[in-house]
């Protein structure tokens, strides 16, 4: 299964939907699914899925569907959820705490190694087993331990600061979590979770009503 | 100033991100700017930022560009920020405690009244100032006080009865954290932050570089 080039970002953002759903399925017992079948479960239908997959390989079985167990793996794969990967949160404000707190990630491959904080009084504690260290520790850090994300939960006014740090270490994905757009070279791929942006949209949507 | 009927939701996703940007302007003492120059900065073209802009009304001037304070207001207006928001969390977990700590939210006019919960051991606890209560308590208080958010925190598999229940209760708005996609009446609004989601989309970029 060789990916192929130029996926659409549409595509890529509906993989992990893909994923979810084929877990689901798993949990259910189901073994096996019809594109249409699948289509109604997630709201799209049967061609854009047989597009959507169509994208990275051959899957399903004119007649017979997808195999559910076969499909989740091959989409993990595609996913990079084969590898494993490491992160630091930079801000243990409540969102980054939160952040550590919240041990779902383990099961996308990600290890949350420590926190850097610039505040004397969080530098030391714990959020379960993760320490809080000095933000002035970092680049030896980074230095010193392999690391493959860095997780932005810093103020506005901060985030490019700590992700220039990140990136000039060799940080190489930014999971950003300030209302901020950041800058980065192109080798270093940014993911937003921008909560207020979010809040504004439904509130948009309740008021269209 | 009407708003035009049938906006694309992608247009909508948009407008958040012109309001973060026109405070920043605000913030810099930036009085007026041209659709070329707030593009460059937000990263669109100037002619989508005039279409997008136009689907609301008529705003900025041949050869002048945009008023920043204006515009912002009549975003703000847009998007309904007029108005106050009373929301409830439901799920008093690392990340409902994490949602009531983090107290950014007041600025788009939500104001969190309280958080519902079925553990004993948190039942009566306050984060900030907002109380966690009994969860089997959520109908009753729905009824004494108007509620125009749900926030959904609670695991995948409890989500959509809490939602159903919020929504029996005439709440409007869903802000939804569970990893699942809920179903609900056409006159009630999702939103959903997919954190796993978003994390799977940043590992799959990393892997595609």
């Amino acid at each position: 299964m060789e990916k192929k080039k130029n996926v659409s970002m549409a595509v890529i953002k509906r993989l992990p939907k893909y994923h979810r759903y084929l877990k689901e399925l798993m949990r259910n017992d189901v073994d096996r699914i019809s594109s249409k079948e699948l289509g109604e479960k997630i709201g799209f239908t049967a061609s854009q899925i047989r597009q959507d997959l169509n994208n990275f390989g051959d899957f399903g079985q004119q007649g017979y569907g997808y195999n559910v167990k076969e499909l989740y793996k091959q989409i993990s794969l595609i996913l990079g959820l084969d590898k494993e990967y490491t992160g630091v949160i930079i801000g243990a404000g409540n969102l980054g705490q939160a952040i550590a707190n919240y041990n779902r990630f383990s099961e996308s491959g990600l290890s949350i190694e420590c926190i850097f904080d610039a505040n004397p009084k969080l530098i030391g504690m714990r959020i379960r087993d993760i320490e809080i260290k000095d933000i002035d520790t970092l680049t030896q850090y980074l230095q010193e331990n392999s690391t493959d994300i860095g997780i932005i939960c810093v103020p506005r006014i901060n985030a490019q600061k700590v992700t220039d740090m990140l990136v000039k270490s060799g940080v190489k994905g930014i999971w950003n979590f300030a209302p901020v757009d950041l800058v980065v070279p192109d080798d270093v791929k940014v993911e937003n979770v921008h909560l207020s942006e979010s809040l504004l949209t439904l509130v948009y949507l309740m008021k269209d009503n």
